[in-house]
């Protein structure tokens, strides 16, 4: 970490969370490795059309990864424009093309295009955790179909589920995840080229008499850097972007809050049935050896937080820019984009490293529903009474009785007795026999089609992640 | 509005604020229709399988409609429990079919039902107003694609512009919504019919025997109800739904207020280029008749700020959820839902109030223009006298004398003499007639190719029009 | 609840959260009192130096509370204003007084100081039910402050503590409440009487000859409301005012919603040492008769969450109001300001409601303390031993192991039995014997200063609460 | 700049926005400085009753800067605790002193006092520059309490204010933020020293038999700190802290918005009433070098927009807490907190130099008020027409004809002939000789009682800033 400078406050985005790749994409050096790239597409186009000499696009590309920090912003020091210094660094290292950089263009023609190369390359890497996140869920929810535990509402035991099927509903929503991201790669585009109020007036200047059209430059340009343009803008590309963005991480962060939160609620020892990973060198607190404080999962939680709260910026941003555009989109955005990339980037890995390697107790799992899941079998039981002529209300006072009964005894840790006190209570056996009873409340131990469900919903998410797998080369 | 009690609050969005279509949806009235209709169709599928007579299924047809709130009021004082309460008041009205009523269902398998289908019918509705207000949008920019206004970047002037091509950007801004809008609409699902956990247990007891499955009861009474079924759920649909929902609302929250403060500003005296639309009888203050206050405009952005804030409280419903349910989406989702709704509907039905009858000052379009485009145009002229070998430096500082100068005058009303004050300069005589320069700066007053771009929008705008219009009546 | 029309929306504010007395001052009724409060009060003022007469005050003071909403907005369909219809209803019912109703008063002086008195009314009542509160805190603190509980960090077992020491920090956090609302209703004000930009221009000629300065008169009027005015104001008074009165009601439902998600943990069979009250009435589930779900704090929860995100519209409303003033407050003013107190009214009602009859399972207490306390005791052990010569590394491995153990023992619903393996461990014998052994671990279980914090910060609450008791009665 | 790594992310509060000072404090290295001195000052009472030696206490006084990142760095790669690496390094570095660092202490009894201490310095370092702000403010108040502008409401022209009285309104509001920051350091107290979960138990463990209590030694730590404690805790401060700091920043950011979104309007050449400070070697665009970017209160707009955010997640952090505490504030805070600081105080050193050197544009104020102020001085001529025994109707139709007139004059930029118009009027004249009209509606361009309540507010404002400035002394 001898990279970072501790006198100062370094931002835990620049070194604790998030992947170092995510962090390279929101370095000032990328960002001045795009903007050069898109003066090299500019010149290459202008220079079909006589404005630009082959020679001058060679040098250009010759220089076109050659950022150098240090003289930009001497440069920057004293004229106070970060990309105008970094035309003159670039041109300074390539004096025969000097004249030809940034040939028409507005600042934000260069730094637009570039941030949504940036957006989509970070939603690129955010797909494939999301992906490998899925393909994660998808080996559990195979492996455990069957897997009966019991299922909480009101976070009070109701019925028996299956840990598979309790695990579809996370990737559910990781998938719609996906689709929105997808979808979101669909809408957004770049600003193009349209110079200061979007209308191309300074382009339609430069090209007049050569032919060639400022929509076609546009176009020509556009595909060399593999990104669609904006029909229309105004200085910048539509800020409504920014704002599905963020809500698409958010929406992100949504789905594994929930997860993490439910994870470190069955982590307590009360319940005991899913853990997070925990290193074999790294020890609990030296009194409670045992003790597993969930404490990725609870980092999770507080970025999703942190991540939750940045789309009403982006909203601000685009409701509140006047006219053609004013700047009080910039300072916020430099901030509010990058963290809340690496913020979701750092939560996907963490759900990441949760899922490849959680600790199931399956013992904990038995306990619970040995303890819990009688009580719902009583349900089962009273229809068969009910269906032998047995009065219903007699019925549903004998098993509230009974009931109330076996809870004590759970809530002393003792086994559940419910099912010998009904099997053995005389105004039962009036109607089955004690095996009856019994065989009746095991089979009304049921998870219903939970399993089949899983298995629908696992052939539909392997269906969609094959083809989206697929798919994406194309983006 | 004698049917609002004034002596208790009652919410501006019982009166004030959204359509009468609108508050009809999200009554406790249509509610309960829902609910029954969706007894209905639950008894018309399990009456194919013999678990509910023919004549019980007539009788629970014959009184869908008969929502008695005061009846249903009186038990649910008794058993506090909204649904139940129904039930039973539907069941007095059915004596014969009193038993057969949401056979095998939990409460949540209705309500949620009935809410995704308010969710739906309500994006019906926005979308129906959006549409319109595309369209009316789309007349504006044909007939004001060549409309020369002058662009503001930072709330200063700019280059010039067209007024069609700023109202692309609006346009541009809303098809985005409209298309999210679309995209949710084959997103969301209905929870279908799976019982307290997700895992139809209920319904596999029931149905066993009958050769019916749960998931083929369920897909049945789905189609009935022309709403799809989540594959998998806990106790309730994935409240990520909801988030999305209030995603999309928010964002056509946001394209209006940007709209709505453009116009604030530009109805403004200093601008006074539009106006929101003014009644006839309508009084501005007695001492200042001319007086405009754009109060139309002023309260949709107050509306929209309130829109922004509530996905907020969505994401916290989804991501705080515990395990198979908790309850706290509930209360707040009573009002979060129906108020993001009802404010959305007003802030697109003021919004198409102003488009519809949006008054447009040409006279101060062109004052503007006269006042500052002259200052744009020099851009040509530089270039134009650097062709003809005049220095650079030399002609900027020319340039910039004369441009105080005009400023000068401009800040006193003055009219703009740059164009003079330039085309008899002797240093810029010595290379341009002052004929020459004046056609030069006039042709420097260019909106570049946005009357074209205009054009190529709108014809994109209506095909997805048309399209969507067409492609609506399969929803 | 016949007052509610049950065929439109109607908002859960307006029946189903908040009191009857907070519903009240939310009413379209009680704020036209205010105002005709109001402009009697000016008219009094304005008597004594000849501009009204007193004939005509007691006109008006005669008719102060004949509000006529019928009547009112009859007018208002015609003029749009309803402010100037109920100036024209009071001025029917007063024709002596009709030309003297709001002299030299813009609309804001009337509606604002009416606001503010509505905000100090509701602040009232919320301080009311929030000392309530604390008194009930105050209770259970007294009489637990001894009782021992198994502390958690992570949702995992720490330390022991005991239930009045956790109370005691809903208590503190429900203080700093209180204290926030105390500065809160110090610092706001009225607008006063300062006319259409605050300048009070159209008082001055008003009053110009009547030797009493507009200042005199504005402090005179705001002193029979019982208010102090802004010392300078636009056209409003500071809407800064409504962010810091939502910030504080958003502090309450924060504080409110930590210690409801504490009970519904807690609640939960796995702990469950507390549960919410449960009418005798009410039945749990028919299968589950003993199941309590906690759906007061649930609720509660919901609308917590529906609180914190009011705030940021609040904000938006201060900082986007444009000079002298801009209507983009107004119709978000209208839902955010009612709901946010109803909905902090319902939170603090139910609060109260769970405290006043809190159930405290003692049983599980002790299971709960039995089961995690002794490793919290091995702390104390490792010290003893090493007191007494024992190597640390060594004694901390024999304690691993033996807890390890334990742990697993405990997993299965066995007592846990720590303390026996310990004492019988000839390693440990070494040093002690295992009647001093147990004797040091039961030691260990220690709670610390817990109880001696209660009592003293107990006592500082009670000071707090004797002081504000009697120093509201100045407010 | 080459303390910044530019090919990894940087946040933008790591360098461009916030003061130096600022972000020193939130940096890791005076983090641990803070450690250290919490470290030394527990020590040096603990060597009071015997537990640490007189000589153990200098070695670690002598070694409390010796802050070794890098040391610590490699520590921490092994055992993955940040606080546990800080003390082996201290360690390292006083031998003597190994054993007695930490004495009896949780990493939260080091952290959360140290947060505090970094909490109380930030404000200290923000209130000063509030206060610099309010000076600057109130110099321009004192210099403009006379000046005539016109004022806007709807950002239509309303009534003549002075700039004076325009500029206390943003006072009045930062004196409110001054003041909730003072009420926030009386009301924000470190944690102190209670250990794990709040109850002093391992400090009571490791004082038995001393004579102090643990009350008492963290009273007399605590006082070494210059920090008073909360009286009771869980593991952690009260997270409500962070909130109400987060709101205070918040309050402070809405007040600046305000201010500099009137700035970027009334900058527009369209007002042009006055300017942001513009440094002599900067260059406007070469085509407009008159055009004057607000881009300092635009970047100020954009930072207080982000810091609007931020209170949404303190807000959770404390609410969604569970038990003794969770770790789901951790990650956030370490983003928020200083990110907060930093945009703030960006804020406020924008705002300071805004005031310092603002440009004001007396000659566009007198055109505006030349253009609108007649309008509204038309009110006075009504009422003396009036009393003169005209007719209200018949005169108010005279006056709106003429209005409407000299507004069409106006809207061309012409003066506004309404004064001329009306003195010389038959209709007019039968009451008024035309000098006496023309005196009369000079007379009613008023700005009230503007100028005195500038004198009256600064005043008070002067009086609070002297004695907060002597006040602060003692905090």
């Amino acid at each position: 970490m001898s990279r970072i400078d501790w006198s100062h406050f370094a931002s835990p985005f620049s070194w604790r969370y998030g992947s170092e790749a995510m962090r390279r994409i929101w370095s000032e050096e990328h960002k001045r490795c795009l903007w050069r790239r898109i003066w090299v597409s500019l010149a290459e186009v202008q220079s079909q059309v006589g404005l630009v000499s082959q020679e001058q696009v060679e040098e250009l590309r010759a220089h076109q990864s050659d950022v150098d920090l240090e003289r930009s912003a001497a440069i920057e020091a004293e004229i106070h424009h970060d990309l105008m210094a970094e035309i003159k660094t670039y041109a300074e290292q390539c004096p025969g093309a000097s004249g030809v950089i940034h040939l028409g263009a507005t600042s934000m023609d260069i730094e637009d295009n570039a941030d949504l190369l940036r957006l989509r390359a970070s939603l690129g890497l955010i797909r494939d955790v999301l992906v490998d996140l899925l393909e994660l869920l998808a080996g559990h929810i195979e492996a455990e179909a069957e897997t009966l535990v019991m299922g909480y509402t009101h976070i009070q035991p109701a019925q028996p589920t299956t840990l598979g099927y309790r695990l579809c509903q996370y990737a559910q929503d990781a998938l719609i995840d996906l689709q929105e991201l997808d979808h979101l790669r669909d809408t957004i585009r770049g600003k193009g080229f349209k110079g200061a109020v979007g209308t191309s007036a300074s382009y339609q200047r430069l090209l007049a008499g050569t032919g060639l059209l400022p929509r076609e430059m546009e176009a020509q340009v556009m595909e060399r850097l593999g990104l669609p343009a904006v029909p229309v803008s105004t200085q910048t590309y539509p800020r409504k972007y920014d704002y599905l963005t963020l809500n698409v991480l958010a929406g992100i962060a949504q789905t594994l809050h929930k997860f993490a939160l439910d994870l470190r609620i069955l982590q307590s020892p009360a319940w005991g049935e899913l853990r997070e990973p925990f290193g074999k060198q790294q020890v609990g607190s030296s009194a409670m050896p045992f003790k597993r404080n969930p404490i990725i999962a609870e980092g999770l939680c507080s970025l999703a937080r942190y991540v939750a709260a940045l789309p009403g910026v982006a909203w601000g941003n685009a409701a509140l820019s006047v006219l053609e555009r004013t700047l009080d989109d910039s300072a916020n955005r430099r901030a509010m984009l990058p963290e809340a990339f690496l913020a979701t980037d750092e939560i996907l890995h963490r759900a990441r490293r949760i899922l490849a390697d959680m600790q199931i107790n399956r013992a904990a799992m038995a306990r619970n529903l040995a303890a819990y899941a009688p009580f719902a079998a009583t349900e089962m039981l009273l229809m068969e009474l009910i269906a032998r002529g047995a009065d219903r209300q007699e019925m549903h006072e004998v098993i509230r009785e009974h009931s109330m009964t076996a809870w004590r005894a759970v809530e002393s840790s003792a086994d559940n007795p419910l099912m010998d006190l009904l099997a053995s209570d005389p105004r039962v056996e009036h109607y089955l026999t004690p095996a009856r009873t019994r065989q009746i409340m095991e089979g009304g131990i049921s998870v219903g089609d939970a399993p089949d469900r899983c298995r629908e919903f696992l052939s539909t998410l392997r269906l969609t992640l094959r083809s989206t797998r697929t798919g994406d080369q194309d983006k």
